[in-house]
């Protein structure tokens, strides 16, 4: 209250004495004054600069201020150094002295050489611990500001739900629940918590941006930067509440549209989705940063603008206000307004918004980095113990038969480590691998845990998409001469660049060609190559197989789940994947990451998700439907091949109990769900306690269930612990024939599952 | 005019007199007035009735008239029986003697054992001949009437988009256009002229229903009855229009609403598409017809409403005005007029739709079949020899190296007729095959034509599905023995009830489980069983192959395309399509059917579909793109198999002077396009020249090639014709963000066309 009072009081102070005074540099005035100031100082060209990225270099010469700078992808020593040179340049060589706002690339760790690896984006939506990706947000953010680095052009809201799409690994995952709230964890952790940063950013915290607004990962075939196909309802009930927690919940900087068009509208021109949705219905108070090149694509791509001149008003009123990563459409706008095409007070609004970031950012008064901290604060050993744990908590048990894990140390003689993956660190998409080569491959990890104690033979076996089958008799043989196989297949991401379409060519190219990451879409999610023809040559040695999956999409391993005892899906796990993959294996961490996605049976069977509505996976597969039950293909059901929340452990869990506080609920009332959980195994784990909701009857068709609560929680051997969720209205809630969000009253099941496919209690609710 | 004023008299004569005489009953007096004298003598109970449907069976005992009774699946005799008992007990026995409408299954001929079995729709699609799909359209409703079927359930104006859908046998095509024209011609061709079918239905004329209106054919995942993913403006511009054709060009009398629901709102609940968009738009008057079912799925199936109570006001005020197969649902309309919850002036304004149908039909006076007349009048050689005529437009050759065909009857000394479907006819789903088995097969075919004077060793190698290869022995000795093969391979399509998923099984289960039809949804289009491994077995042999498909969806036959010499795709083409397959082995027919369909490389690739927006297959597909040209998947490109439009002929067609009438049109104006095209071979032959307009940039995204005219001429050796189109404003019209149909100023490209693949003369016209 006193706080409040005092700002009346600076702002009434700045509203009498604004006049020739640099109020904009005054770090006390109010943000919206100094904004107001700086604006009335500014040439057209110069708030055009405001609405343009450049790089760090290219700062150091331009004669206006940009309003963005990207960091180059080098080591993070040089782009320190650039950082302090572009933004010492742009305070002291450009008239007003505006500091851009550095860009980097922060989805799984900075985009950076020398900067911490963590695991890759679908890896963290299947460790299910929002707290943990809050932490690692936390650590990157403290790492990307080392540099200077003041936004990141992370994370993915988008949905997981065509794995031919290779961006699929950049995603969380195919649940806007998960997604929202892993997400959101992911940007308090960067951007300090809501509540703080809605007045500005901290110390070591870096700003934002979520992306890619909207529907991105549903492209027509799989194909990067197609259309998406969907209509209004399913987008707001579906795709948009991610973005929503982004802007409600962690109070986002930044948003990012995508490139691809819906329903005939690319995104960078969608008036409805950047004004109406995102400002008018949601509140957004920061600015719209452009994909690369997604102004130019208007006219080079889909051909809804015949060139720039074209383009830029369109952008403009859509809502965009910066272009990336150069203006070659927003450099129109200055002879736009000069012959009255374009009104000036349109690109005031996008400066105003751009420079209101800047000065809640603190950008005019934030001291430049200091270099000699750098080694100091990235890449610590506490930096990269987070990103084993992240790996350990996010590897998922999909199979477990006889209990052949874990492996146990002191009996196993010999084990053979086979495969492509098996001495390869995949790190994913948008990362670094320049003098970064220190991660630990699955091989290392097994030797460095076991290696004193148990013989360990490797052999490649394969590469990952040849068809060469020599390498086959020296793994074979490794497989002969051991106790015990770990077959570690793949596939591998688009590194250094990040970006695969746009002419950034990697570094060199590795030996086995790209299958996944940005730009990387297939149309079969079978293993590549011959990389199924070497497990079944291990397979039928008859030695105990384990297959331990590093990978950027969901495979179709029908054959493996029929035939191969133990499978560990482990996603791209990060630097230290090996390390966690190897105390997986010998027992040292009970697996506890639930699949973020459903695994398809194959290709033709795409999409597959959880929450599709009661006629989504057709009509005999309805409990009561006549004819053949669960049949709806001709040779297969329309089942997942693993249902989404799937996961296993090295102990089991007992649920009991299940209480709810109340029978029926109305408006502003909350319910209160409890469900006892207990260890019932020998061995302490995490259980991920599942709450979904469904199966109502709504004027429109609603998901037969979906995900509104989960928590994760460590038990030990005999230990209970109760998990309890609220329900709320909201929770229930549908856009109705009106495209009105409101809560009809009806009858819904309150489910407590162990995945999407085992519900172990339920109640009934009602909403009056 | 001397009509009209006629009219009006009438008109006014019956204002004046209409009191007690039975107005309803004359057939003089102007159908509004006969519709409002019955509706005010009817019952609440009666209108119900005439809201339902009932079997003809079931027509003979109750009590109360019925709006339309449904022949049963059996032989035309039988259902001219029931249908003279059931009409005769309405007119007479029923209170005021409302005589049903007879309702039949019209797809490919009437469903009847004893009608002529037509090819398949989607081998029709392939004719690209309207004039010959009117033709058979007035054959199948010389042929339906004559057992007094009032009404078809057909045609589908759904587009295949996904292959793996069982029922896109039963669609046209993949192209609007396409399939606009075609079922327009059908329908006139069932109907009479949409001129005259305005003021009713004369003579051996069959109304007909549109379906299923809208989007039923892109399911999720491929999976019958699931929701259809669609914006409104795709809708719109792709789904829609072929509907609006049927309503606005061929007049049709009767919609069915699709099974399945659209971004939440399923179809027979949809006030969007049948009151705003059929009705009110497109000025819809006729009458909408539940499909089975579709009522009572709202609640067990969709879950939109809680009981037949909720669902029978949401059905009604969504605009369907007739329930089938019972009134499951309608029923409860009575205690809810009757308690006030719904307003009888509803119920009237159905049922008045229904009886003015049934004025207009004439079904008040039209006199009751003549059973003795049934053989004159059905399945006569004519009709046959038509069906033979459709089969060999609709077959279409997909490669011919080194001219492989056609065969040389005189030189040929032996030939090997090998596969499943060489010596079955596979007429396609909804086809009745009781009592008619006389369809010709392949071999039967090649038999009758080449039996003389060529050896024929038959083998069939393999079942359709099955996994057993004791067959290929036998099958690859008969290719031994000859001097070329035909295999033949395909699908099977669930047949005699048509209808898979609502528990009438079919009469006998043939040997090979059902891959096809209603119901009969696949996750991969390869060829089903060994049948590729039979085909390799024979191609190792080094004899010509020649393949023959024959089934109800496209397949991927990547494998064949590029090792076998020649390949015939024949859809299912009909009760003599084996005669059609000779004809064009042996040259009897030089092939003209043209694909209807994009061909996808795999299952992985869909959907495929050449009128795509300019993002639609990715960005390295556009020229200009830099990166790997045309490869936007990693293993593969994103081009179809083989292209829509697409098809051989045994002779050579060239293409000349393109004239353009204009360089650029307005409002109102039309421009005139004309082309020449000769027959440059030595053989007479059939050329389907298409126009394509595309390549305009305009508010929206629009498809970078639509098909906007075709004209299939024939033309003798060395004959030049000339080709006219017309291109009116309409033509390039698209839906712009307001959702307003405009015709936007711009530069555009006109295209002649072999494919969409092949452009062989292009023009550039401007709209101002």
């Amino acid at each position: 209250m006193v706080h409040k009072k005092w700002s009346l009081v600076v702002a009434a102070f700045f509203i009498v004495s604004a006049g020739s005074a640099q109020v904009y540099k005054d770090s006390r005035a109010p943000v919206e004054q100094r904004v107001k100031d700086l604006l009335g100082r500014m040439t057209l060209e110069e708030k055009i600069g405001q609405m343009s990225m450049n790089s760090l270099k290219g700062s150091l010469n331009s004669t206006i201020a940009y309003g963005v700078c990207e960091s180059p992808f080098v080591t993070i020593q040089e782009i320190a150094a650039l950082s302090i040179k572009a933004k010492k340049y742009a305070r002291e060589q450009t008239r007003l002295g505006i500091p851009p706002i550095q860009i980097g690339e922060c989805l799984h760790g900075q985009l950076a050489s020398g900067a911490t690896i963590f695991p890759q984006a679908i890896a963290q939506g299947s460790s299910w611990n929002p707290a943990l990706i809050k932490q690692m947000g936390s650590v990157i953010a403290y790492e990307a500001s080392s540099s200077g680095v003041d936004q990141a052009l992370s994370p993915l809201f988008d949905l997981i739900r065509d794995p031919r799409f290779g961006r699929v690994e950049e995603c969380y995952a195919e649940d806007p629940y998960l997604v929202g709230r892993l997400g959101a964890a992911f940007v308090t952790g960067m951007q300090g918590d809501a509540t703080q940063s809605i007045t500005g950013i901290g110390k070591n915290k870096v700003m934002c941006t979520a992306k890619h607004f909207a529907a991105y990962s549903i492209p027509v075939a799989g194909i990067n930067l197609a259309p998406a196909f969907i209509g209004e309802r399913e987008l707001r009930s579906m795709f948009l509440p991610p973005f929503r927690d982004a802007v409600q919940k962690a109070n986002i900087y930044s948003v990012m549209p995508s490139y691809n068009e819906m329903d005939g509208v690319p995104a960078h021109a969608n008036r409805f989705l950047l004004e109406q949705v995102l400002r008018r219905e949601w509140g957004f108070k920061g600015y719209v940063f452009s994909d690369y090149e997604g102004l130019k694509m208007l006219y080079t791509f889909q051909h809804i603008a015949k060139g720039a001149v074209d383009a830029a008003p369109m952008a403009l009123n859509a809502g965009v206000d910066l272009e990336a990563p150069s203006a070659d459409v927003y450099s129109k706008l200055i002879e736009l307004v000069k012959t009255g095409k374009v009104k000036e007070a349109q690109i005031d609004t996008a400066v105003a918004r751009i420079l209101t970031v800047k000065f809640k950012a603190g950008l005019f008064e934030k001291p430049l980095v200091d270099t000699l901290q750098l080694k100091k604060r990235v890449h610590t050993p506490a930096h990269v113990a987070l990103s084993q744990q992240i790996a350990e908590e996010s590897i998922i048990l999909l199979k477990n038969d006889k209990q052949l894990l874990p492996l146990h140390i002191n009996t196993l003689k010999s084990l053979a480590v086979v495969g492509p993956n098996a001495n390869q660190v995949q790190y994913g998409d948008y990362s670094s691998t320049r003098d970064n080569r220190s991660g630990t491959t699955v091989l290392d990890g097994i030797k460095q845990l076991a290696g004193n104690k148990v013989r360990i033979n490797y052999a490649k076996g394969c590469s990952l998409s040849g068809q060469d089958t020599s390498g086959f008799a020296e793994a074979v043989t490794a497989a002969k001469n051991s106790d015990a196989v770990v077959v570690v297949l793949g596939t591998t991401s688009v590194v250094f660049s990040g970006i695969g379409w746009n002419g950034h060519a990697p570094e060199s190219e590795p030996k086995d060609p790209f299958t996944c990451g940005e730009g990387y879409d297939v149309t079969d999610i079978n293993p590549q190559g011959v990389q199924r023809q070497l497990l079944q040559a291990i397979y039928k040695t008859g030695k105990p197989v384990i297959l331990v999956l590093v990978h950027g999409r969901p495979w179709s391993i029908a054959w493996e789940k029929e035939h191969i005892p133990a499978i560990l899906e482990t996603w791209y796990p990060g630097e230290k994947g090996g390390a966690a993959v190897a105390n997986i294996l010998f027992g040292n961490v009970n697996p506890s990451g639930r699949l973020n996605v459903s695994i398809p049976q194959s290709v033709g069977h795409i999409p597959v998700f959880y929450n599709h509505v009661s006629s989504g996976r057709g009509f005999y597969h309805n409990p009561g439907s006549p004819g053949k039950p669960g049949q709806d293909y001709v040779f297969s059901s329309t089942e997942p091949l693993f249902p989404f929340g799937f996961g296993l452990s090295y102990t089991s869990f007992q649920y009991s109990n299940m209480q709810v506080s109340a029978t029926s609920f109305g408006k502003n009332e909350q319910v209160q769900v409890s469900v006892n959980v207990t260890n019932s195994g020998k061995t302490e784990g995490k259980e991920v306690v599942q709450m979904y909701l469904g199966n109502k009857v709504n004027t429109v068709t609603t998901p037969v269930m979906a995900l509104k609560g989960f928590d994760k929680i460590t038990l030990k051997p005999g230990e209970t612990k109760t998990v309890r969720f609220t329900i709320k209205p909201e929770d229930i809630a549908i856009w109705n024939t009106d495209m009105q969000l409101v809560t009809e009253p009806g009858t819904f099941d309150v489910m407590i599952a162990r995945s999407a496919d085992d519900v172990v209690l339920k109640k009934t609710l009602e909403y009056k």
